[in-house]
């Protein structure tokens, strides 16, 4: 095993114990990591790859010179099987174009598995690893070379099907990487977050004709305002929803299209004409999403404005969201001390010291999920204006970016929906309390005494602490009867006639 | 005149003094500011105002209570802009509703003088006030209200004009102010952001055709790799911007809603039916800009989502744009030590040291807004997401970042465009050496030698510094014949047939 | 007139009536601009220049190729004050170094006018220029030289103080900017954000005095909890403000260090051994602030991390007056619906509908304030980020950004200090009522009847509206003078002994 | 097993069904989960949990209710550690105040496990909870108590070791999870940040000796300016790192203040007098760090400014590593087509196309990895800007986000050295090409013939493409010998004497 040096690079044998150790510390944090190892190869030379994982080589270099955050840090796993949607779709297309039959079948089976995430153990790069994520492309080649192989009865690391010349055939890192962002982001989007998106929504639709009649005082500036009722205010909240859909779906048209035959810098080199048509259709049939070629691949490789774009739209959602999470919670606090116009469901103890206490935690969760999609948006952003010449190499950071966003944005509203506001209800006789104590009902009576005689009443109220009614009825600008005709807040939630 | 203190609030008289004091300290920094003083009255008392000035009692207390800043931190012009176009429409729509029609026609042409900021110094208060706008509002009601009395030959400060009862008849702030901040966003992004954007378009598309024939280098990973056109480069830029006017169009159906006709929290209370929908045409019509009423007057008020949005839009094509502009200054870098390719228009003197030192300034004005662009989304983004109940109030933070955002971009998008894009010359002789030196050529004899091979007289020519065919030579594997049929750029730019 | 072309450069003569317009418009943005104009001459060749203006050549050129923005983008004003310490400071120890004496003179005398302010209308130049800042350093070099001719009886624009070789001597704009940059911010940190924090500081501490005695439920998650006093809540708030103090303080260290002596590119050039030095002295006796010249001038021009790191100091400052704002607002909403705890100020009237109502406005301009530092840390940090080689050309943008936070957060934290902070009230007798209706309260009865029973009662008085007292005589748990002896919430608000 | 519903709520039995499925899918997600479950309890009720884990109810109810994320999304390993650190600081100083001293030791051990890692497998939750982490809280109370339990020879589940009363005595999750936020902070920092950033400089300022005598070409606006050496250059980088270190180190006074001891509100109900001091200093033993505790409670739960000022430190090391590693990669830009100063290490295979192409590929992960910290430290303001009351409820956020940055900046410094800067060569050949080709040496020239003159020559020379020398000579300015004498480069990298 002595002459299978775990090196960096084929002229630095001297080196080769301190990566052997790297080699053995990987091994270490991996828990049923191996029981051997077995030698890969690439330009660099010969290299030391745990014996029953099937990456190769250059995915053994990525993993010891980018000891970078651990297992938590991996390539996101939408990305992983993205790239097994992609490399099914271009060795079917590579089949129109020559590629060996045999093989291509077996890729194409390789990768399905890789599609679906039965081959996760296999990726173990981080995102922090190059720009291009030219060594997840490498990854993927090398996982789907050797488990073709092995599918075709051949042995790892023989390169019987090999990474670059059958698997990334017609490819580049530089155009892989874009698609299969794109495709991950799409399918995250059409799977996971717009369906979250939508329940929120019928949610939140359905409590605002649930609570369509009961009457509320509304607040402006935080303090007291004129009336509305608790449906409408809750329409404020499914409006903002709806339109965050139609702000996600704004920038899908450009998301759908796909890099793909641009190759290294987005000419096209070492393809055939309508290679990148064909892709787009092929990998349009396999996720039933209407993805096109990009009209411009230099634009597709060079920049990820379709990427910022989007985390710009869920920017937009979190702020409707931190609007509406924040809302519920100041409107459900209490019990006793707080505005309590709302009962939240209550879903586990609060405080160990408090008995009673309970917690708007789906709020909670909610909104720290938007600061934090707030903060990836600034990552991305910074990311996409960085790109330099042919290509921007802050991929797989803008990917996991987004990627994570999408996921908690889905994921925490989706929560939301389910453990908090399905259950909402409304404290209807705290609700009746405060809108009958509110001073701001008095505008209803500037038609008819004025308003400085209404300000009078408002401020005497004030000042003593008493009802509309009683200074009112102290001041005798009108009857107790004319009192009870004008002062009805069911009458000051819309337009008149 | 010591009867009528400059006071804070009526019962504090005995302030009156260092209010004296501030009244005419804000004399001193208005220059040719004002010979007296007269009073005007709101609910709080009377007060001090310059006697030279349209505004009232209302804002006359914000000057005092809000020394954020100085004048440069003034309500932006487009938003006093869109007051008198507002107030112009309101007061049209008033008419049929029953306001007096003399007073109303007074009031539409005071509100003209307005919209077309004849009236400007007559708007002294800063962004940083209440943060629902109100004092601007009441600031343009006042003024609009003395200036309306004036026409009808009354004098100022006498309320002949009410700029409550008449001039802000069945309105809030808290509708009001959203409207103008839609109203001023869609006309800057009409007549600012968009028609700068396509000019900048037309010149790259223009500069894409122009270099369609100069075969380059290219660079990913800012290392050299395999050949564009300078003309395929410039298409990757020009479909930047394009995309980049789409994603701004994009957001302009939620910009066109207005919240006019909501009032206070959205209800429309003191309004008749029918009024927001009349409103909404009356500004299309004023502006020629499609603006509807908004479908959820809740929303309007309590979020700006809208707004938000729209700075997500401007953040990308910030990105965009600090893309391009970085790749420019960095191909134009030289003129003896850099890359060389470009040659940018000299349009001032660079150094006072170093003689014949021309700087790529128009790149750097640039790339500073595009920071700029991307710290006022957070700003706004933040804003947004802080609102609470029935109103944001973060309102004119929000309207002024987007609007400074819109402006910045819109004006240097045009001097970028005027004053570098369209002087750019290819520096022909330079890229053709650069692209001839390079190594990455190499990639066209795959085909015909193999990879291996093909690697081996990269690293021969690396190593010994000398140009690929004479280490292809060297090496024996083809001759100078096949080398010169096999290595030819021009055939290394898209896909082949 | 005709022959002196308002060019942009020597060699596009036939551009000139354009340019002339573009003179002219500038002309007409200005109000009494000019009713005139003299050549000035640069390297390019002669230009129109407005007659009552100082500046030169390079300013106007600048003016007419940076048409981004208009008047509000102009230069800080604590930039070009700092030109004027920062020019004088050089004279002063050129004069040691040879520079003719009377020259010399007159070039201290014309600095000191800048340094004043008094020349502020011939500094027309926007932020969004070359990013170096060369043109508002020749702005400068230009005023002073031709203040400093008129000054010794010559006419501006024949150079008889020349810019250059007198004004800019041993400089470059390169360790110029930063060093004004530097000046300009330790100036407003001391002189502007660092009082207005202090006496915001000293208020909230008194409050936190005045108030200690009055007990109050404290609220977690939004929700009732175990009592504090209120004195203890706004220590909170104090000790956030003195660590900001604490915090903005940290960074002067690296804020003193001074660029000067590096000029081009960091290496002195055309300077003598120890003139960085000398001038460090000067400027720290001209301002009496302990300026040092900066450890490595390589770092002080190809990045501005003082800036960032200063950037990120005010950050933190914004994040806790955001989160003072908001709960004073909150604790002071009301009047009838709200929390209602505290009476904050009334300065101004709320809404021209609702009589009586009064708004927090005081901390909507403070939150709006830090939402815009928040967003301009972020353009900062993009500035900062960007800088390439010897030079970061980002300079304006991350002047201005930080020194618009200072300012803004100086003047807000100032406004809210006297205009709120000040008159808060406690309201007794609402504290008091919710404290006791708090179920939290139950908290002190585990020791006596345990954690269980204590639970069953908080449940019994929550489900049915009761008093806790009510609910644990009915259970039977103890006698009411138990209950009496035991839920005291003056004794809750510390350890116990 | 009926009867032992896994239920929200004790109430709510009729949704056990679908909750049995939640847990049994958690079940599924867990590789080698659980052969069965065990019934524990809460206040809630029972709720069944896997067999083979250590936690109880209340973990369980968190896994159920909060499915956001997913396994990726947990909660940062070394908050875990924090806690068994917290823990058996609390215990061994609740064993002074009366905690019965054979569970006060088993809770000791247990809590050293967690310390040490070893019941990772046991703290399943999300970051994405309840905003005060009391979850997590519960979590280590629950995993300890347990564990205790058994290391007392009882069962799990029985609560003989109670999570509450034992493991939580006298604190709250209000004031432990902000210690455990900074325990683990202030342990990242020493432990990984500042070594790495350690290193990091020491590599960078021997390159810059290493550099000390090869003259370069300055660069400034990209454009080429007057030299410098290459150790000058590296002299700025280094600069910037040991500034960085000097920035993180000034946040550490803050982040030593223990929140433990305030309980839930600040007030330390429940807690004995001086029980604060004494866990500081127990913690600060433990750690060998200089722990003490807060001064002011109350801004200890309701505030975390210090991790956004540490955030803050984070986010200036990124801008000055981003600055690094952008200059690294431009002057090692080539091999043919760049600038090409630089020879950076090759670490593995570029392009599967292009032989010969390495990438700097390290200088690419800690760009990424800077975008990252500056997105993160956003998202860290965002939440530290919106608690409320007695308690900010973004803590997990907060938490993670600058964990984050710590182990990104740590890891990506360690790597960036190792595989980066070590290798870095200097390209002597090329450096000195381009130095004397350089038109900016013509700066020499001045004081001798003149700045026309020199312009003169250099213009000549950039319009011919010859050399300064060559111009010169054709101008008849200075001899052959002169110009020798006179362009040294040497002498242009600082002051004269």
């Amino acid at each position: 095993m002595a002459a299978y040096v775990v090196s960096r690079r084929l002229s630095s044998g001297s080196a080769a114990p301190s990566h052997l150790a790297g080699a053995l510390r990987y091994a270490a944090c991996w828990r049923s990591y191996s029981t051997g190892f077995r030698e890969e190869r690439d330009t660099f030379g010969p290299i030391l790859v745990p014996s029953d994982r099937l990456w190769g080589a250059q995915t053994q270099r990525s993993l010891q010179n980018f000891d970078i955050g651990g297992e938590r840090e991996r390539m996101p796993e939408p990305i992983v099987r993205a790239f097994g949607v992609l490399k099914k779709c271009v060795a079917k297309v590579n089949l129109e174009y020559g590629l060996d039959p045999s093989i291509g079948e077996a890729i194409m089976q390789a990768a399905q598995e890789v599609a679906e995430g039965k081959l996760n153990d296999h990726f173990p790069l981080v995102i922090w690893q190059t720009g291009s994520g030219t060594q997840s492309n490498m990854n993927a080649n090398e996982v789907i070379a050797n488990r073709a192989a092995e599918i075709l009865g051949r042995k790892r690391g023989e390169k019987f099907v090999h990474p670059n010349d059958h698997v990334n055939r017609s490819q580049s890192s530089n155009d892989t990487f874009p698609t299969v962002m794109h495709i991950a982001a799409a399918m995250e989007i059409n799977s996971r977050l717009l369906p979250s998106l939508g329940n929120l929504h019928s949610s939140l639709h359905s409590k605002s004709i649930e609570f369509k009649d009961i009457v509320k005082i509304g607040r402006t500036h935080t303090q007291d305002a004129t009336p509305l009722t608790l449906g409408q205010e809750f329409s404020g909240y499914s409006t903002q929803v709806k339109y965050g859909i139609d702000r996600v779906n704004c920038t899908l048209p450009r998301m759908y299209q796909l890099a793909q035959g641009g190759t290294a810098v987005g000419t096209g080199l070492n393809t055939k004409k309508g290679f990148d048509v064909k892709i787009a259709a092929a990998v349009a049939e396999e996720t039933s999403l209407p993805f096109i070629t990009a009209e411009n691949k230099f634009e597709a490789l060079a920049a990820h404005d379709a990427f910022v774009e989007t985390s710009g739209a869920l920017n937009t959602v979190a702020t409707s969201l931190m609007k509406i999470a924040n809302d519920i919670r100041f409107l459900g606090s209490g019990p006793r001390c707080g505005l309590g116009e709302l009962i939240l469901p209550e879903n586990e103890p609060g405080s160990s010291i408090m008995p009673g206490k309970v917690n708007p935690t789906q709020c909670e969760a909610l909104t720290m999920v938007c600061a934090r999609v707030m903060g990836n948006h600034v990552a991305v952003t910074v990311g996409g204006s960085n790109g330099h010449f042919e290509l921007n190499v802050f991929k797989p950071m803008i990917a996991s970016g987004l990627l994570q966003s999408l996921r908690l944005l889905g994921d925490a509203s989706s929560s939301f929906d389910k453990n908090c506001v399905h259950g909402i209800q409304a404290n209807r006789e705290r609700i009746s309390k405060l809108l009958h104590e509110s001073l701001m009902l008095v505008t209803s009576l500037n038609p008819k005494i004025g308003y400085d005689n209404a300000a009078a009443v408002a401020k005497k109220a004030h000042k003593e602490g008493s009802t509309l009614k009683e200074a009112a009825l102290k001041l005798g600008v009108l009857t107790s009867e004319e009192f009870d005709n004008l002062v009805v807040p069911e009458k000051m939630i819309g337009p008149s006639d």
